[in-house]
């Protein structure tokens, strides 16, 4: 087990009907703030008049900015920048999955700081402040309303980046399962491949005497692999929903990396296709990994079969363990295939023709990941092997 | 699975050598701190002078209390308030497990206070505020490092009580293996039973869908279960050492209790037995429930059963779940056993003539746990299961 220090301070609310609480939790922080949403679902659903009627009556004032798309913008991060500071508001609400959030996190390091935004994703300043954020979950996913992480694209030259700070992991994130019923299954389906690749980013490693987090990866993934399918079919399963909200956020807020190095290439590598592509990140993962598996697994041959006896219960084959490790990768792939989910390139819309292009800017700031170090031929490799 | 809400603000900083660290953790709190520990250990083992050194580093003076005393006393709590406020003490360095950090707790609370400090473990006053606390653990059991409880034993009338408030949990924690290599074999195994009775609390409960937490708990008690029996073996094998320590404050950090309901009768139980006997919590635990789990598992054969087979792998008895159920707790007695541990009253130490005493003292302010409501005749049962 390697040396960690870990902490998670964003408050987590968890259950029916906990949205109603958002006006008294803001209220500990400010009077007029952003609430940053993304299209106008949370206006059909009556999701948005509820909230408002909380924040009404804790006497909060709100500027409003939809609008933020899958692979949130630059260009709207700054806008909602510009708007802080015009109208004062200094806290951003982030009603919605992700991309709101991530929007969110941006536009709070952005109000403080006096050079562009950008900077931090850029490496070439560090988040030294940030106006506090809290988040109304409402897609199980990307795990960011418990994280110190950002990720946004910058549409001039499709550039899509993340930035750390403790300064942007928000104070509180109301979780209400009952918000994720009207997902639909395909935004269900990429949420799962998110979650479960957060996972498998941190149980892919070389530390060694990882046992108690090993279990604790595995067991987050069985979550998700066992209520995923209910929640396809019954998309109003209060019980499975709330098994994967949960999860969900467990998944990453930096529990299960305790005492762990992740790997992280993945990500890297389906950040290019995002950035390019606009594909939603999850079926973005749902293609990576398995090719990653492929490409990196005689690395570690026992590690993958560990995978595949314990998270898929495959009867390990004691004359040849690869063959176990790739059974596994195969189970993954069918369960991705059978909630919907792309597991090819092609399937996803991509061509082969800009694959190197990707490699590159993949691997510009030096080779990725943990596991195995990636260098442009190796990602290469696996942009091939997902065709 | 139940509303809830979770944070946990200790940090945690874990790892070889950490100790090393506490100058830089206690600088962001105080310059003039109350050092609070057990007995000399920590001096022979050269522990006492690397914390000097390191607080010395950053320019903090220390005061000095020792001697505390499993099952920690309310008369050295009393002497720690009174030394804070003539030496103006402002932050509790706990230097030890679980009964140094409950004292610890309350002398935090007692020093801001104008009553006396047994009134929070009476409930006759809530903690409105306490000294900010750090910890440096040297026994993983009690899970107190990042927990809100302190339990105090006040010695005129034997009564061992809780108080509870998020004032007491500490600020930071660090948790560095190497210092329990040098835990006696029975030390070792009472904080064993102490921390999977942490887990057990919350497994066994009424709450319905808590599928992900289940596992959570599973996994944990297993590690405990894989990992003790190597310790006793080889006390100085850190990889071991650092999953029982890691698990044991996860266990009691609340992560494990989200969405559920937790008995906490054995522990109401136990604690008359620490308040009369003074043994060891963890031997007490060890001994009280596999009795309570006799007592009410035919509330809940089912659960009773997956605790079997998830836990121990015991073939699950189809025609017969009660059978898999009681092999169960049959298990958990064994592997109480094997570690050095008693399971009974006599193994203990402890005559039958008390009993009574005990069980009026359990239930005088009302039935305890919420498994199953036990009463005074329940809590009797209990006792004589435990003969």
């Amino acid at each position: 087990m390697e040396n960690f220090t870990f902490v998670n301070t964003t408050r987590i609310i968890f259950g029916k009907g906990t949205e109603a609480e958002v006006g008294r939790e803001v209220a500990q922080y400010s009077r007029r703030i952003l609430l940053h949403y993304g299209k106008n679902n949370i206006r059909k659903s009556g999701l948005y008049d509820r909230i408002c009627k909380s924040l009404a009556q804790s006497g909060i004032e709100l500027v409003e900015l939809g609008g933020v798309a899958p692979n949130p913008r630059l260009s709207l991060v700054r806008e909602g920048i510009r708007l802080c500071r015009e109208k004062k508001a200094d806290f951003i609400l982030a009603v919605g999955g992700g991309s709101v959030i991530d929007s969110a996190k941006a536009i709070a390091a952005g109000v403080p700081y006096n050079g562009d935004v950008w900077d931090f994703y850029l490496r070439k300043a560090a988040v030294a402040g940030a106006l506090p954020i809290g988040v109304v979950l409402t897609i199980p996913a990307a795990g960011s309303e418990s994280s110190f992480g950002s990720v946004i694209t910058n549409e001039e030259g499709s550039f899509k980046r993340d930035a750390l700070s403790e300064h942007m992991r928000p104070k509180f994130a109301i979780l209400n399962p009952e918000l994720t019923f009207s997902l639909p299954p395909y935004q269900t389906a990429c949420g799962a491949a998110d979650i479960m690749s957060h996972v498998l980013e941190r149980y892919f490693t070389n530390a060694r005497a990882v046992d108690f987090t090993d279990q604790l990866c595995e067991v987050t993934l069985k979550t998700i692999i066992n209520h995923v399918p209910r929640v396809l079919k019954e998309p109003a399963n209060y019980d499975s929903r709330a098994e994967i909200m949960w999860a969900g956020t467990v998944a990453h807020n930096d529990l299960l990396s305790t005492g762990r190095i992740g790997d992280w290439g993945s990500h890297m590598i389906e950040h290019e296709l995002s950035a390019i592509y606009d594909v939603a990140h999850g079926a973005g993962l749902a293609v990576v990994f398995p090719a990653w598996m492929k490409r990196v697994y005689t690395h570690n041959v026992a590690r993958f079969a560990q995978f595949a006896t314990r998270v898929w219960n495959v009867d390990y084959c004691f004359e040849d363990p690869a063959r176990t490790a790739l059974e596994g990768i195969r189970r993954l792939e069918r369960f991705f295939t059978e909630i919907g989910l792309p597991i090819t390139l092609k399937e996803l819309g991509v061509k082969d023709d800009r694959m190197q292009e990707m490699a590159v800017k993949c691997t510009e700031r030096g080779p990725v990941g943990n596991f195995l170090k990636l260098g442009r031929q190796e990602v290469m490799d696996i942009y091939r092997l997902a065709l």
